[in-house]
């Protein structure tokens, strides 16, 4: 009980400032809407332990510059964070590094009259996008990403030749509903040159090759599947090191109706809530070095 | 005190029943997705007073029916709705009526090596559609609707001229960010026949018409705008008696970048959370009749 | 086609103000945490039919009302409602009534070295409470309430006696479970005098008797229990007419654990999400009169 | 691009496992709630890469053990949680770890008649207890701790001091709100032996300390007031290695009543959001070891 009581690691900042950014350039607009969290890394030990506030960045400075940053232009979520990721680490001696966090949500323009509106917009919902810059000294840790992509296949789906105990009360099918909701996170490479990367381009064609993936292949476990995924995207992306998953088997369960004299071959399913699934891997080239530190704070990503 | 206490309205059943119908005729699948609420409207006195279950169709017995009737095909959303009214009120001496409502999630086929898949899916996630059915005996109440369509014009909207008190700090504006979520309800004229009417295909249309007419005409108030959103769809949809809307005035509030040496010609926006402003309104035929009861327990439509 | 297409019913307002109002008389501080939605109904069709803005009072005023009103102090959340009904209807000629609303969050004080704390406080979270107030013209519908209130019984409770159809699997229990989240809303006498009722204590023993009418008597079905909780609220309280309850009966299925060879007397229960079953019902005094606009736009009352 | 690509870090189990317990012992019944998740690590590459399903243990089956298990009485969640992880690391040989957690609700007697009722609870809701247990061969990581505790100081707090920027608007205040919702997980020293460890006094212990630690101190910043709350836990149990914090700072601004001729004493303020600041630290004895793989997964703590 005598040992010594110390600050250990710590980082503080605003969470969730909710940008939008519109594009006036010609009639034709244009529109960015991002949630930003900003969080600084560095020697804050006076303010925890004497509530000594001189490196204390306030909260609200780091909201202020993340909309003076916005006057600038976007871009894309990954070209604000290394932006953001700049300025604070070089502003103040203290300030070692920091973790910049992006939920970006995407909008389509309404068709109207059989044409793509100018400047009428409505959110499209299909998933969100994310990104997150770890900031440690001169070394940057850049992770993309999305969550909340809904997957389902019909068919070509099952799950056998499972270990047995005593607890097993699970029957094997060779045909099931597959269905999850991706989140996946990609890093790239430390040390990559982003000067000129078209980030962007680059996450369509990634969620492209996910969904792409998941349509692939008969899926002996969601295990496969998953693997599948993120193995086509290491393939077409030498940029990026390693992706992490974390999906949940939603598990689809068929109604029995042999009591209401009726069959159900594979067509009447109860969508189940909890519990479900949960599977997490990453899929990685064999040379990449660890990155722990890109990670921490990820909810659900072993 | 000495006033008697009796049971006044009352029903009872099984909410959130979510079934996933898939239709297997041919290798292409097609999916309908649906979350159902049962609710059976009658003599249910003894149970509440007596706890006498006689008249009790358990809740239990209510879903095994969805499940049931999903086997045989859903079409719609309205007509499983229809389906189960007609079923409920004829089984059982005592039920005379209900409320049947569906939350349908729509899915996109998943584009793969450049073509729709055959069986593999994506949730869509514009928006959810709705569709409640209230029966009073013979009579039919049906209500098709949509909830959560995120739309914003980033131009074409102001607000001015409305009245000053000493509670009022705001500034007029002729050019502004206008965003809500809508959500719309219409309800079909009573007495009609949906023997052969193709629900799904009049959905398509009104969304598409309340989308066209959010992008239509400049926005002196939200209200207005509504009002637009639902007179285009009477027009055009001479079933349909009357259409609800609640819609939030989401806030998207300019920054003053000016303490950081910036201008903000209507770039950089907050959006808010709360509060928000709520705008509720009835667009009708004049000679509808009125039908409250269609709209009992609808949350947030006055 | 041609029938003449006009503004039916309507409302407007600010939505979830969220005001915390610290009382400062002495050390010894009180908390008051509300979110208030204030809503005018009255003569606002030049607003929706030609964007005339003259009668709009701006919901920005609305919550700016609310802020002030809260200077003067809140007392309860029926009195305010009751203050800011008036003020909007005497203020503005074209407003002849509208929907006021309050749910409010109950903190104590945190126990600090033995004593409860003077400015230290803890968010209850066991039930939030609810008011609204609807004016229409002269007439005032007060209705109190609360939601979010988990109750649960391990014993006394089953389910027997109901009528069995061919879609009926349900097996009678004489032994089971029952939990709900209580969700009740009780209205006030019409022409009530509040000018010197003290709605917190009323508040407080409206709830106390809800939870007691939980755990009395063997409960044949929820819809027994709800009668006997409401029931007792009227006994006690003659100035309230009606009270009305939404609950859902959260299903707890027993495990079946004989497959691992154990049994399972009542022990382990799974605690499902959805479906559950959704019992709602009014208890009122027999010579209670009608009032179908205090319930209007309220979710999942009958 | 020729670069190997392979399976990296993985688990797999299910999530969300919900369990009641009931203890019939005797008529005073006694209630545990659980939502419980199961991950194991080990060597599940054939699974990923070859869709080999010899070595899944399925989820189903993880499942079933819980029930099981639950059957055998609870206890405390970090009782479950080294039993579950005991079973599955000896029960299977290539299960080398895992990961299994546990959020807990508490649920307090009914008051009934002047007397804590026998088997009528009500859910407390102050906070969710949270446990997970980290196995990674034979050492095994515990961490307990608290999530949603929601507290607040109307006064002995306040901002100065800090560093100001060319985006600095900031105010200095000395006297504010102080509002958080506390997270806090803390963790075990390695190698305690708990076989008569009391987890549930040590946790309503640990609660009491934090919220003590909350009323303690003028609080310079939320930074300071975090760091008081950990060293109270720690000081008071040689068992706790380190204690790390997630406090969002819960912005309540006081609102300016100068347009409406009021003053405002720090009386009414209007309660954000978001955005919100985010304080996270730890703090750990100096000598603890570090233990990053007891951390991982766990969202939002540094």
């Amino acid at each position: 009980m005598s040992s010594k009581i110390i600050l250990g690691e710590n980082q503080f900042g605003k969470a969730e400032v909710r940008v939008v950014k519109i594009t006036r350039d010609s009639d034709r607009h244009e529109i960015e809407d991002l949630n930003v969290t900003s969080q600084l890394r560095g020697d804050f030990s006076a303010a925890h332990l004497e509530g000594d506030n001189a490196h204390v960045v306030p909260t609200d400075t780091q909201k202020n510059t993340v909309y003076a940053f916005a006057r600038e232009g976007i871009g894309s979520p990954e070209a604000l964070l290394l932006r953001l990721g700049d300025h604070f680490t070089s502003s103040f001696d203290w300030v070692s590094g920091g973790r910049w966090e992006v939920e970006a949500y995407s909008w389509d323009r309404i068709q109207s009259h059989g044409a793509a509106h100018d400047h009428s917009f409505v959110r499209n919902g299909q998933e969100v996008r994310t990104a997150v810059l770890v900031r440690d000294g001169e070394t940057s840790h850049l992770v993309s990403g999305l969550r909340d992509l809904t997957v389902l296949k019909t068919t070509q789906s099952g799950f056998v030749g499972y270990p047995k105990d005593k607890y097993t009360t699970l029957q094997e099918t060779t045909d099931r509903i597959l269905a999850t909701d991706v989140a996946a996170r990609w890093r790239f490479k430390t040390g990559t040159d982003f000067s000129s990367f078209d980030f962007n381009k680059s996450y369509d064609d990634v969620k492209g090759l996910l969904l792409e993936g998941f349509t692939e292949n008969y899926s002996h476990a969601l295990q496969q599947t998953l693997f599948d995924m993120g193995k086509k995207v290491l393939e077409a992306h030498s940029e990026i090191d390693e992706i992490k998953f974390s999906m949940p088997n939603k598990h689809h369960f068929l109604v029995d109706l042999s009591p209401f004299g009726l069959d159900n071959p594979n067509e009447v399913f109860f969508a189940a809530d909890r519990p479900y699934g949960l599977i997490e891997a990453t899929v990685q080239r064999e040379e990449s070095a660890p990155a722990a530190i890109a990670w921490s704070g990820i909810a659900g990503f072993c």
